[in-house]
């Protein structure tokens, strides 16, 4: 299979894995894939240690890093540039009946403290400007394919750095208008995702947005959103992408290191059982459907906060419940595809399945119109 | 192009036009595909003018008729079957509270009563079984090649009665447990709908949804939900489907009778502009997102009633909006592809752009793979 993406980063396959796991990262893009690591969770040394890891174990493949730098966030006009001062400043940003129903919510669960407390300096995470630049750098010290960015276009200075370092960037869009303005600085590839998607999403469909997608801007587009097997990656092809990109369903390979109470619940859940909602980031985000979810939208809810103040307020929380037995209250971002995801599979399984269906595929239409 | 549908109906595309124009169905019918008239708004009286008038315009080609016979709706259990006795009933069962908040929305903006009255006997339309067998019979009296039921499986002895006269009978499914059911009554085609369509839909977008159900049942599957284009018809295709089932798409071709505010508010629409709301019928069905939507949804509304209950209560005010100058009330059901809709053709033009932009799609991914 041969198309612009393939041929940009020299991969067998335009698949493109999205994992916070190296594990997994590493196994696709040794089957000739990509895979690209999330970068959110790690801290700049974290990063480092996940990415030298990543150099010693992909056998000189192509892969690229994920990091989330927003267009807008509370915060951000603050003229901070410190993590810290930063951090301090939003603190006090959060108003204290949300603190008090983050409590009765976990109290009500019996949800136990964490004995060693609060990890505070985990609170912002990668979800600004101030705490993502130094994951880019970290990153730009290794030999990645593509810098990636989850929240609309990255900011002009650091596409600039990417391509000095002869990386290519790409940028997740949920509208048209996105793609365009994300094109106007540079991007070199853009991820259209659909509603259906795990994490961070618009509300158009794959199957509606990425043909709007492909007709506003001449860079290759990969189809995000619903893509799970290889009837949908074809789908995303017919659609005018030129490769797909693919998240929760690495959730549940072998190599992955998802906790074992979500990867349980991701077996078992249907593709009704997950929601677009702020509770985990402030922005919409598409997570397991639960308590911690309905909570959120009840009639005493005192509402979510806008984005990084919800994480800030939510984080210990929902490591704490990580922790505990209240699986019901267990969310984490999770697209519509885990409704089919019944098994557990190695990373590379699951690749060859995509190549191998994607081919069935093309067969089965050349019949139908007696190709 | 062949599929088990197209051998079915003896049809040239597999290409299925959901309309409430008359106009349209037969268009659609004498270009190759299939029209089918949506009777929910039509009296049985007129419903048999508006199949004689196909009749006589549609050539002998085969075409359809779509009723709603919903598997729960409130006063199925009254064990009433005259449709006025149903009404008289269902009246009694809506708030006071409901009615002055529909009264008071209107009197701020401006909407004037109808100079003529309501006309109450409209008011259940073919929302129930009472009311839409007559429909049923009035169409099997006519040579259709196809009954759809809109909402979930229809009963098994509509069912048996449309296969005694040789007619097929399919049915709209959300979610693969609906598409089991829908067999299980002896359903020859079933309709998988994803979110993004317009109308009463699911939450499964049609990339996650089709796959499943195609997985599901051994009968042939119609993609629906966000198909407009050749490559969004070769994207269900590839997806397991045998067919396309559209709707919103002819809402703005030249022969449809759409009201003049509704078709310009698509034409300038954004995939971003249509909500899933229970604010027409009661049960979810994705409309134009508008002041009437989100009246609906705010602090002040009193809830949306089960259906009939909650078009009883409106269907007066929407015809009201319709005849007054409050194009920001004036909704409808719609799809997420009215964001693509920017432009009024023929019927015969959208089908035959349907199967040419398939076909090139198809030799677009045949070069990929280097076919």
């Amino acid at each position: 299979m041969r198309t612009r993406v393939t041929d940009m980063f020299g991969v067998e396959f335009p698949i493109f894995a999205f994992s916070h796991c190296r594990d997994v990262v590493a196994a696709v893009s040794r089957a000739g894939g990509m895979g690209v690591l999330g970068a959110l969770y790690f801290t700049p040394e974290e990063l480092e240690m996940e990415l030298k890891w990543i150099d010693d174990h992909v056998d000189g493949r192509p892969y690229g890093v994920d990091v989330v730098m927003p267009a807008s966030y509370a915060g951000a006009d603050l003229g901070v540039d410190s993590a810290e001062d930063l951090l301090a400043r939003l603190q006090g940003m959060i108003p204290d009946g949300h603190r008090a129903f983050v409590d009765k919510l976990l109290e009500e669960h019996g949800v136990p403290p964490l004995s060693a407390g609060g990890e505070a300096g985990r609170a912002l995470l990668g979800w600004t400007d101030a705490t993502a630049r130094p994951q880019v750098e970290v990153a730009l010290r290794h030999p990645i394919a593509l810098l990636a960015n989850a929240l609309g276009p990255p900011p002009a200075d650091v596409v600039e750095q990417a391509h000095a370092h002869g990386v290519k960037v790409a940028a997740l869009a949920s509208t048209p208008r996105h793609a365009i303005k994300q094109v106007e600085v540079g991007v070199d590839v853009v991820v259209a995702q659909g509603t259906e998607a795990g994490g961070h999403t618009g509300e158009i469909s794959t199957m509606v947005l990425i043909p709007q997608v492909v007709d506003a801007v001449d860079v290759p587009v990969l189809a995000a959103g619903g893509i799970g097997n290889g009837r949908q990656m074809a789908a995303g092809m017919a659609l005018g992408a030129e490769g797909v990109w693919t998240g929760s369903i690495w959730l549940t390979v072998e190599e992955a290191d998802t906790p074992e109470m979500a990867r349980r619940r991701i077996l078992e859940a249907t593709s009704r059982d997950t929601v677009r909602s702020r509770s985990w980031t402030g922005k919409p985000a598409r997570l397991l459907k639960n308590e911690w979810t309905d909570a959120w939208e009840a009639a005493d809810s005192p509402g979510t906060l806008p984005m990084p103040l919800q994480f800030m307020l939510v984080s210990d929380a929902l490591r704490r419940i990580g922790r505990s037995d209240a699986a019901e209250l267990a969310t984490f971002p999770a697209g519509q595809i885990i409704g089919a995801m019944n098994s557990v599979r190695p990373a590379r399984d699951v690749v060859f399945g995509l190549v191998e269906e994607y081919v069935e595929t093309m067969e089965r239409l050349g019949r139908l119109t007696g190709e």
